[in-house]
Order: C-alpha cells, then structure tokens, then sequence
C-alpha cells in the first residue's frame, strides 16, 4: 500500500492547469500520474479523449450482482496567478504542520488521492471485495467541463451500469461537522447589451435629446428585483422546490449567528426571500445577479461622452424545478418588455446548468423506489462519518453549483453522494491553498467504511 | 504683412500638445511663435509663467479712452492619436484644396491666426488705430485651463481695464452661416460609487442575501430621469433662466430636420423637455448624462462574481442660473436619499464651469446698462458678417462648455463675442483636421471690420 500524502505530492507537482495551453505538459503528467496509479492498483484503465483534455476512465468489474459505484474527480487545477502571493512555490508542495500546500492540494487532487487510497487500502485488505468501481477522472473541470455532455452521450450507457456516483468536491463547513451535499443550484447566464445611438457623442453637442444607454440599462436592471430584494421577473418562481421542514431543522444545526455572518460579508442589511434566513436563501432559493456592467468612459478623471453602449452580465442561481431554458427567456423577455423606447436590447447567450438535488433515504421526501444501493451508500456514509468523525453528517444543499452532477443525473439516471473533505481555510481558488491532513487521514477512514458498507446489505 | 496661411503652416509645425509631457520643446516653440509674432507687430509681450505652461498676454496701449479688446486664443492641440489614420503628417501643414490640413488647423491656431492677421492688417493700414488690443494666448486649453483660476486672480485687476472679449474658438454651422455665439452651458461632474459586501464574493456562495452594489447603483441611476427624460433631482431645474422667443425665433432659422437629426445619431426616439424641440433642448436645457459606468468582470464570457464595488460617472450640462456646486451637492443628496440600504455611497469630486449667456443689444432682454463698447461691437459683428459673408450672423447659444468665458466674467465683469470659425467637415479633435481657408480669407476681412468698427461710435 501507498503512502497517500507521498502520493499526494508526486500528484501536486504536475502543473495541470488545463485552461492555460502553456501547461500542456503538466496536464499530460497529471493525467498519466492517475492512470498509472489507478493500473497498478488493478484497474483497466481507460483514457478517453475529447476535444480539450482527455478523461480518465478506470475500472475493476466484477460479478453483475456486486455494487458498483462510479467515484469521480478531476485531475486538473485552477490557475496558480497571482504567483507572487504564494509563500512556497505552487507546484511544490511543502507541508507545514497538518497542511500540505500546494495548487490543487484541496481542489481537487487531495480529496481525489483520499478516495484512491480508500480504495487501494481496501483492496489490498480485502482483493476478493464485492464491489464494482468506476474512476471516472476529468481534466477540464476547472474549465466548465466542456467536454463532459459529449462524453455523456457516448458513455452514458456505460455508466449506467453503476448505482451511484461518490465524490468529494465539495465543503466541509469546519473540521469538526461533515457535510453530505444534497442540493446544487443550476446556472442560468446571459449578457445584455444596450445600444442607443450609432456612435459614442459628446455630451455637450448633443445631451439631453435622446436615451443614453447607461441610463436605459440602469432602467431595465432596476426593475428586475422588488425593494425586498426578490427577482421580478414574472414566471422567475414557478414550480421552485419547497423546502422540507427537515431541511431547514438540519440546517439550523449549522447555521451560525446573522451578525457574524454580516460582519464576514461587510454589509449591515440582509436582502433574503421573505420567510427565509439568510443561511436558508443561499441554500434554498433562486438568484438574480449582476456580475459585471460596464459602458463609456471608466477610467481616472472625466470624459463627457454619451456612450454608444452599456452592458451587463446577469447570472442566476437556479434551485429545481427551474429549468436554465425557460428561466433565460423569461429574463430576456422581461427585460425587452420593460427596456424604454428609443433604444436596442441584444442578448449574448452564456453558459448554463441545471439545479440538482438528492434526497436521503428515510425523509418525508425520499422518492419512492429510490436505488436501493443508493439508499444503503447514504446509511453507510452516515454510519461512517459518525463513527471517524464522532458526529453524523449534515445533509445540505448547496448554493454553489457543481453542473456535472446534473448533466449526469439527466443522462444516466444516477444520484451523488457527495461528501465535503475542503475547508473554508484551504483557500481553493486563491493562492496558498492548502490540504488539511487529518482531514485526509479521516476521510480515507470514511471512503474505505463507506465503501464497504455498501457491499454488506 | 506677413502671409496668413504661409504663418499658420509655420504655426502648426510646432507640435504643442498640452497634454503630453514628452512634447514640451513643441509647446515651447508654439508658444515663442505666437511671442515673437505678436512683438514683431509692435505688442508688448509678456509671457506668464503658470503651474504648467505658461500664457502669452502680449497688449498695445493706447489713449485711455479708446476702446480696449482682449481677443483669446490657445496655442495648444489636441494629441494626434490614432496618428496611423492620419492621410498627411499631423504636423506637417498640408494643402488640399481650399483646405489645410494638420493638428490644430481649425482647433485654435487657424482661427487664431485669422484674428491676429486681421490685427496686423488692420495696425498696417492705420498705425494710429485707436484701439487698444490685448491677445491673451494660453497654452492649456486642451488639458481645461487648469491654470486659468490662478491667473485671472492675478491679472484680473489688469483686464478689467478692457471692454470686452473676442474669440473665434466656436463652430460654424455651414460655411454660408456665422453664428455668434451668446450661450454655453456649464458643467457639474461627479463620479458616485457603491460599496456593497467588503470584496468581491462568490455569488453561488453568497448570493440572494445581501444588495449588490451593480443592483444598487442601477436603481439609483434609474431615479434620476423622469420616463420622459427630464432631470428627477428635486430644485435641479430651480432658477433657470428662460427662453427668450427671440432665441427661439433664431434657432428656428437654422435648426433643421428632426428627421435627419434622428439620422444621425441614429436612433428611433427623442425624449426632449416638454415644449422643446431636440434642438432647443440641447442649447437651452440642462441635462444630467451618464458618462460611464463599470463593476465587477466585464470580459468575455462569465464569472460568477458579486463585485464589492461599481461606479457611474456623471456629467450635468448647466444653463443660467444653475450654480455647478448647488447642483453636485442637489445631485448627491438625492442619491443619498434613493441608496437602497445595506450599501455605502462615495463621491468623486470631479471638475465644474459655470454657464454662461450673453445678450446681444437691441433684444427684450439686454440687460440695462450694457457696456456701450460691448454693444457697438455685437454691430459692428453684425455689419461686418452680413457685408462678407451676405447674410447676418445668428445668435445661438450652444450646448457646449468653454468654462473660461464664466470664469473672464465672474472675475472681470467681461462678456465675450465669439464669432465661429470652424466647420463640423473639420475634424476637431480627431485625425485629418483642416481649416478652410475660404473661411480664413472672410474671417480675416470680417474680424478687420468688427474691430475698426468698434472704434467708431
């Protein structure tokens, strides 16, 4: 058996940054790294290629009977700029105390080592272990997944085959409480550009005689939410889930202190859906937000244009049942029908993501029928967690959106078990991130109990 | 006498650009040009030394009792930026035509020749003149006079002396119509910026609880108009000074098709002043304009951001009697009032210029005891267009700005007669500018016989 955090380094040293060509090389090493590891561990293993960078497909099969689940991760990591912030090199990990720094050492290259050493460790305890695995390993995640639908269509019926997905790409809130993610929010996301006159003017010539761009977007972003704060967009809230009084009771459990919540943030005034906490509308309830606008003249000093354009990017945070189709033609058509006269609306089409939730077994809410190896992955994941951690898991949705788990769900029918191994301090994303490891040493403890927990009935 | 257009050639080869340090030994040539010129016509030349570049105050005395005329001038340009669309060298005067082409042809040296050619003719043909003359020739008009306040504090006392001023530094509609110019707008700028959460948070996270500030500024923007167009700050339109039917009358003469003008800007709508027409809007109305606006990511395609921060830059166009500091502190108090909560309001103070308004004599409004000077020149201006260009001038205010006009009359009592000389075929601030020498040959002629009639009352 390996030595997981040895593992984890040889994984961190390679620059798989797969949205920046240059690190082509780093994305090759990466990729190979897993599929070699996950070889000679047994599996067959398989490299899918697509479009951008390939997929890593490792399997160990088995009888027909046995479970199989389909654990997935990604092998890719974001982008290491701004480099001068980072107190040891990127690409090289260097432990100090309980953290091994490094990019991609906690999204998603420590978590994913986590699960394969469960694996390994498995294995090598038990080789006749009545399981079928999938790894299922991307390398484009921190890119959108672009590749992802074109691989589901082909591979769907593969995956298929498997009872549930597993995977840790998500949250813990603190070392002390882990968290099973049982809801995503999907993603809606559209620019509108507003034109009014064919060319930037001057202000002085010709100001005060027809609609200035800036002023008519502002019109049309104004009445797009109410003064409470919630989206005014007809239709916006038709058919959104309701939320299961044991929903909110688990995430009252969690839920700290609005003050403190506030003082974070910076802002002395919650805008939330009426009934709602502020914890509660992140998790439970749809968003419309501007991410950017821009128009004229932006930089020091003045410059009395009247701008030919203005523009805004609007995204929105879906919770089921909203559909990210209908959603974007309800925004678009309620800003064309509130835009003034004397003015062009155009709309530049952005990506998109359905909203995901999973139920437990055991809720007021559990679908009927739910996959019964599902069911028994949720009990053994309960069971693990409080015994390796001494508290159960929280089973939460998300305000974040993971598309993937969606775009999987719709084509292949299988539900995720998702369970958080990142901290809030591990600064994904940002430079210095970082990989707790007793936070790993736990979680291999967890994966190996869940995945045997699964296998006995 | 010295040829004026083999003069203006050698007056746009100095390339004085104001604005560009690296072209200092042009802006010291210019101005040494206009110096030596100005002595070589028997001026006393005085060149007075400012923060940036200095201003050339060159005068020829006289009996006390003659009248006195300051005429402006600049001797800077505008930067020849984007110099690659340029068809001959920016500054390398040109002649195509009746046109002569180079950086500053008609934005102000032309002009500015014209005026002093018309000087030097008119000194030839009767050295005993009586008229006093003083060129005030500055050289930081194209960066806005930053030096102007400082110098009128110390020379004020000195022009006060003199009766009034004369300037071409205005447009020509048409090469067929001179158009004195009797109004210009001021100015009121200020950028506002909104601070929402401490920094910019991720909006799957931590979106639908607090206010964006894109949201935020958008809803306080779209206050600030009324649906029709009008200014929706309470007192802004207090005290402005109304439209004579005279005025009216007069631009009736030369405003034209609403049709074309919608043409031109390209676009399907007015939103005007009730009771006044495009035109009349722009020249008698203020206004209240969006310059620019920026937040949160503005790049292609999207990132999931709630931006901490986002801004507008805000120009007002003022009329008579809108004080440009009532009207900022107007401005900022209703936004101040319309902020949604949960968001901090900044302001950047950003520059100002009084408005300004002459009356010709003769009309229902001249004010009573208008300088004698003052009006025997508006006549002279009268007989001298209508005798060489065959039709009376207009006289039109316009919706520009040329704060120095307020600035000469608050600390001098002094009015101005601009009399326009340049063409809107002539490319002011943008490549391949010229000035028509038709228009240079009648400007000199008609600028001869404003001044010699001044002298005789």
């Amino acid at each position: 058996m390996f030595d997981p955090v040895e593992k984890l380094k040889e994984f961190i040293r390679f620059p798989s940054v797969s949205t920046d060509s240059s690190f082509k090389e780093g994305m090759a090493g990466s990729q190979k790294f897993v599929s070699d590891l996950l070889g000679s561990m047994g599996f067959k293993v398989e490299v899918v290629k697509t479009d951008v960078h390939p997929l890593v497909l490792a399997s160990r099969g088995g009888d027909p009977s046995w479970p199989h689940v389909v654990i997935y991760g990604h092998y890719d990591v974001q982008p290491a700029d701004p480099v001068a912030l980072w107190k040891t090199p990127p690409f090289e990990p260097t432990i100090v105390g309980n953290r091994i720094y490094g990019r991609g050492a906690a999204d998603n290259k420590g978590p994913l080592m986590t699960n394969i050493a469960a694996v390994a460790a498995l294995l090598e305890e038990n080789p006749a272990l009545p399981l079928r695995i999938t790894f299922l390993v991307e390398g484009e995640e921190e890119m959108g997944s672009p590749s992802f639908p074109a691989f589901l269509e082909k591979y769907a019926g593969r995956l298929k085959e498997a009872d549930f997905v597993y995977l840790s790409d998500t949250a813990l809130p603190n070392e002390q409480q882990v968290v099973i993610t049982c809801g995503l929010r999907g993603l809606a996301l559209l620019d509108v550009v507003v034109t009014g006159a064919k060319g930037d003017l001057h202000s002085g010539l010709h100001g005060g005689v027809f609609r200035n761009p800036i002023q008519a977007l502002s019109e049309i972003l104004a009445t797009l939410h109410t003064p409470e704060g919630l989206v005014n967009v007809p239709g916006f809230y038709d058919g959104v889930l309701s939320v299961e009084p044991w929903e909110r009771a688990e995430l009252s459990k969690l839920a700290g202190d609005g003050k403190a919540y506030m003082d974070f943030l910076g802002v002395d005034t919650f805008y939330t859906t009426p009934g709602f906490s502020p914890f509660e509308s992140v998790r439970f309830q749809p968003t419309l937000e501007f991410n950017g606008i821009g128009g004229g003249y932006q930089g020091e000093g003045t410059k009395t244009v009247i701008p030919s354009k203005a523009f805004a990017k609007i995204s929105c945070r879906l919770v089921p049942n909203q559909e990210p189709d209908r959603i974007k033609e309800l925004v678009c058509k309620t800003i064309l029908s509130r835009a003034p006269k004397g003015v062009k609306i155009d709309f530049v089409d952005q990506h998109k993501g359905d909203p995901y939730v999973v139920v437990p077994p055991g809720r007021p809410n559990t679908p009927q029928g739910q996959s019964p190896v599902l069911a028994r992955a949720f009990r053994a994941t309960d069971e693990a967690v409080s015994a390796v951690w001494g508290r159960p898991p929280l089973y939460l949705r998300e305000g974040g959106s993971v598309p993937i788990i969606a775009e999987i769900k719709k084509s292949t029918g299988l539900d995720s078990v998702m369970l958080g191994l990142f901290l809030p301090e591990d600064n994904l994303h940002a430079p210095n991130e970082s990989f707790n490891l007793d936070v790993m040493r736990k979680g291999v403890e967890t994966a190996k109990r869940i995945l045997r927990g699964i296998t006995t009935s």
